[in-house]
């Protein structure tokens, strides 16, 4: 059995499958043997269990699993549940189905009362499993941690799920949900997990059997056979072998530089990017310093974070993004405002604007940090739209003592006005995901309409050549910092479309440099000339392909 | 004290203020003098009579109120929020209290849970007040209701606000928050009630005070002058004056053509559309056929209905789009799935796909009713973001036997790609609402954002532009449906970028052939390009009234 997905990266892999497990069965209605106040102890006990047990593991994942298991701590801790629990246990019920009912009741009212409700309804259906677990005595459902390594199969991941996931054994990833921005798509771009994400048939897979997962494809091969595997292994250990070769910058075959940027989310990954060759930071986010907080960090405490990046890339150029958050993020201190469509709400610059002190404390950390040490900082807003923005942005900044201030591109509305908005600041960042999810007007983060979040579609190349072309008119650079930079086959086009550096997880930087190594500048304008005459993002992808792959047995017959 | 907002339309009103009431005080936490089992009783009957009495509203108002209340009824009728109050009636409260508490406790958890949540928040804060006023024998707040003509002045109003409001009474609505299409906008436009929508300090406007509400500029002023008070009545009663002058065909100065068509949520507008001059339906919505049912309409029963149109516009064209729910609009039989950000979901085209036999039928009944009736049937698919589902809706359509089929253009990627797409169907109706919440990516009924969402930006223009332009080229239709098309001013633009017809709401059809009956189409097409170059949509609003201003001043100069 062949399984079409779409891949994460350039990766291969082989190994035996194991699926997350299937949800523990219904606790049956049948009463126990004990008393209800019995019984009631046990459910206040297996509740005050498992809410530790959640909060342990949210502080030993940090970040925003820490957030999520939280959350799921304080639903085993609430008391209308637990009133209900005991409520079902005077009548009658075991510990187990007794809690198994109340948060299925619970669960079920959320989804009744309108589709969003219904968000949090998995959340619940977790805790309530833990709970019966506990009650139980046996293990809850969740990541599979066998001690050989294997190619993890789920519906898709959650954060939840790979907070304590162990990387070291998990050999690939195959989804049958999620596309190529789901959170499995960025957890293994930033830890070069090999991937393969939305391949419907996934879940068909049976534990054990041996697969190929190849990302450069998206093909997962089921039980190959032994030519397919030799194939793997050689093409593996070839992978293995150019890995260690010694790192230049960024250039296109013509001696065109384009320097390579990593995208990073704390200072911890700064010696990981530079080993991997990265030339700077293009995209450094600062949430981290803001979400294990009821308020914002001080001036002084961000000045002391940013000090330290700043160090770790001296000499270097290091974009630094302001805080991009909303309601789909929400921060006591900043919007936590409910919204029926987060993506489009009050969020990034224009949660900043709206409490722009906040804005104002974390320019003036960037900058003292700035005069402090010897990196080139650039700083940017996220979720910029209008010219109007760009301009109150880029003034704010420069009052504050920074140098060099830019937008981060991301809504349609600011690559359509790219001329405008570029010649009010200093460069344009193009963040494809949110473009893409924009533009095509489908959630990133929803399996449903995956097929749709596709960087390649020619209507989300055409706004990246709209910015690429502005920036060429006004001498500004265009940097790309969302994930489609990491695709190497793309990041081709993006340059040909007038990026003029990329940025990615550490982990896709040798595979996008290799890539760039082998076609000119011209090349690369014709493979987005290519692009975007495309009707769609298969399309634009296999014509590009295709090209590349001509040219390239052009150029081996003329060496001949 | 004047107010600035945004206006909706161009009706101006005059009239003394009322404002929504405050909600009730919080119930005390003294104990009462009835014993425990009387308290129960008396919660009981106060939330069964709740539910009751809402169920009763919602049916009286049907359509999206119906299904608004539908689900407060049910919260009222919740066992377990019934069992919490009983709980909190046996420790001591009474039963207010009780209410207050056990709702406000389910409100905190669910905004505890997650920004979405909160979604439902004020729902239950609803429920709550009318429980909690029952049990006091006050009246619950809502929309005041006296006897005299007023202003009514809200944060926002919800369609349970307005489900019941006497229309007759109100002269004009003012808001603070929402912008120009909030659900307060829609219903102004629906009903040409004048309407000034997002004006900040709305609030601060006191009972009783008199108020001159311009929609054309968006000002209220306060507590006018006698002069104020006499020019408004004159302009009054001279637009009323010019309202029964009879109705011609659409058409610009030039005689260029520009049928003014209508949107239309059922049959039962046909008539007032036609007396107001409608040449025919641009938008007719098909959602309230499928909302009042746990399952989509026979082939049969559908086929009735649209017979029913199509008689009614015998001889004119019709423009029928395809069920566009989602998660947003949920029906059990297409998609509720719980989403994130239910724009940017499973919705229009999308929905019907995955449950083809939906589409299948609808197309049918259509094609039956047209073969059956004289009028021009056109089909349309709502939320179209590929070639590839512009060439499966319009193929589909065909082979169903219908002549005349189309796409609908708000999506970003259906703009940018519009020659490609008009070159696979038979027209394009460009939707501005959704085109401009995802260019501008902020929710169009979110208050916080309101100000992104103006079909006058640059960015939303140059999309508009890109369809027209396609649509020459290829001798294809190119209308607008989205309410850009009832704003007189923008309306003569929209034709200058390339509209071929225009449809509205039937209350704003005379302003706009009006205002087309002033200009050329060499003029319109000038103000396009005025407002393309504008970088923002306040200048591009400016620009294009100082131009047309400066047009009629010129003439009216070589005339004498």
């Amino acid at each position: 059995m062949n399984l079409q997905g779409v891949g994460i990266g350039r990766g291969l892999a082989l190994g035996p499958v194991l699926r997350m497990p299937d949800p523990l069965p219904e606790p049956s209605d049948a009463s126990s043997g004990v008393t209800a106040d019995e019984e009631k102890v046990r459910a206040a006990g297996a509740l005050a269990a498992t809410a530790a047990d959640i909060r342990i593991r949210g502080q030993r994942a940090g970040g925003a699993a820490k957030d999520v298991l939280e959350a799921q701590a304080f639903m085993a801790e609430d008391p209308t549940l637990r009133d209900d629990v005991d409520t079902r246990i005077v009548a009658g019920k075991t510990a187990e189905r007794a809690v198994f009912e109340a948060f299925a009741a619970f669960r079920d009212l959320l989804t009744s009362m309108g589709g969003y409700m219904g968000e949090r309804a998995t959340d619940l259906n977790d805790v309530s499993q833990r709970v019966v677990a506990n009650l139980q005595g046996v293990s809850a459902p969740g990541v599979p941690n066998p001690d050989y390594p294997f190619v993890l199969v789920a519906r898709d991941l959650a954060p939840a799920d790979t907070a304590l996931l162990d990387l070291d054994k998990v050999l690939a990833l195959v989804t049958s949900d999620g596309g190529p921005t789901s959170h499995t798509a960025i957890l293994a771009r930033e830890k070069a997990i090999v991937a393969v994400v939305g391949a419907p048939d996934a879940l068909q897979l049976a534990d054990g059997v041996t697969v190929v997962v190849d990302a450069t494809t998206g093909l997962v091969t089921a039980s190959p056979t032994d030519d397919e595997i030799s194939a793997a292994r050689s093409t593996m250990a070839a992978r293995a072998a150019a890995a260690v070769t010694p790192v230049g910058p960024g250039a296109l075959a013509d001696g065109t530089l384009v320097p390579l940027l990593a995208n990073l989310g704390s200072v911890a990954g700064a010696a990981d990017a530079l080993a991997k060759g990265a030339e700077g930071v293009g995209l450094f986010r600062t949430e981290f310093l803001f979400l294990d907080s009821d308020r914002a960090p001080s001036v002084a405490e961000q000045q002391e974070k940013y000090t330290q990046l700043l160090t770790s890339f001296a000499g270097k150029k290091v974009v630094v993004r302001a805080l991009d958050a909303g309601a789909d993020k929400p921060l006591s201190f900043l919007n936590d405002e409910p919204e029926e469509n987060p993506a489009l709400g009050l969020r990034g610059l224009r949660a900043l604007r709206a409490n722009e002190s906040i804005l104002r404390d974390q320019l003036s950390a960037l900058a003292a940090a700035d005069a402090a040490t010897e990196a080139e900082l650039w700083v940017m807003a996220p979720m910029v739209s209008t010219v109007e923005e760009t301009r109150y942005f880029t003034t704010l900044a420069r009052e504050l003592g920074l140098t060099t201030a830019g937008v981060m591109v991301e809504v349609p509305a600011a690559a359509l006005l790219a001329d405008r908005i570029l010649a009010d600041t200093d460069f344009a960042s193009i963040g494809t995901n949110d473009l893409t999810q924009y533009t095509l007007a489908a959630d990133r983060l929803l399996g449903s309409v995956a097929s749709f979040q596709d960087p390649w579609h020619p209507a989300v190349l055409r706004l990246v050549g709209e910015v690429g072309r502005a920036g060429a008119l006004l001498g500004k650079p265009v940097g790309i910092c969302g994930e489609a930079a990491a695709d190497p086959a793309l990041a081709v086009v993006l340059v040909g479309l007038g990026a003029t550096s990329l940025s990615m997880s550490p982990a896709a930087l040798a595979d996008v440099r290799a890539e760039l190594s082998r076609f000119t500048l011209d090349q690369a304008k014709e493979f987005a000339e290519i692009a975007l005459s495309a009707n769609s993002a298969v399309e634009a992808r296999v014509a590009v392909a295709a090209a590349a792959s001509s040219l390239t047995n052009t150029t081996l017959t003329e060496s001949e």
